[in-house]
């Protein structure tokens, strides 16, 4: 039977002081049986966002809702709800709230155990 | 620099006979440099579904907006803005907007070159 959760059933984690304001939730991930990669929602509250850095492994973003910015290593673009985001890996990046709401995006990225992890 | 688009700049296609009422768009996929996943964007009108069938490789899943269900073998449940849904390889399943708005999910599936797609 397919694992049905509603978000706020998910807990909601701080990821740390290099990310102020900013929480995360894995809504599908190996807890649920996913084999391949993980769907993670993050809520950016006003005047947060994530750290600027880099890693092997890619991103693959949708915009929820709320107004933000994604920044590259000498970019800047904007984002608002139904855009969606191509991060590869071994790009710099950071995600930032512009507006007053919450910035709420997923952000699928590969396991551990499996796809191409850089 | 991170690839950004907005939904209505992404072509959207009709999927078939087999899926009445439904519009797919690759939001990211391999013409964005997407190694391992695909991230699709789902339109479900109103009286619309998905086929009910099986593939071997999982879907994750999570709700835009609208009302709808997703079917399993012997389950049926329900579904609204903010829920996730995992349907692992192998399971029957479809997606079926229970409204009158267009019911909208994401879909992300393996890339056929990695992962392991069954």
């Amino acid at each position: 039977m397919p694992t049905v959760r509603k978000t706020a059933e998910v807990e909601a984690k701080t990821v740390g002081p290099e990310a102020p304001g900013v929480t995360m939730r894995v809504l599908i991930g190996p807890e649920q049986g996913a084999p391949n990669f993980v769907m993670r929602r993050f809520e950016v509250a006003e005047g947060g966002s994530t750290p600027f850095h880099a890693h092997p492994w890619e991103h693959e973003v949708y915009v929820v809702s709320g107004t933000g910015a994604v920044a590259g290593e000498n970019s800047r673009q904007a984002l608002e709800g139904g855009d969606s985001v191509f991060v590869p890996g071994g790009e710099k990046h950071n995600f930032v709230n512009m507006g007053k709401q919450p910035f709420v995006f997923l952000c699928v990225i590969p396991g551990e155990q499996s796809c191409k992890r850089g």
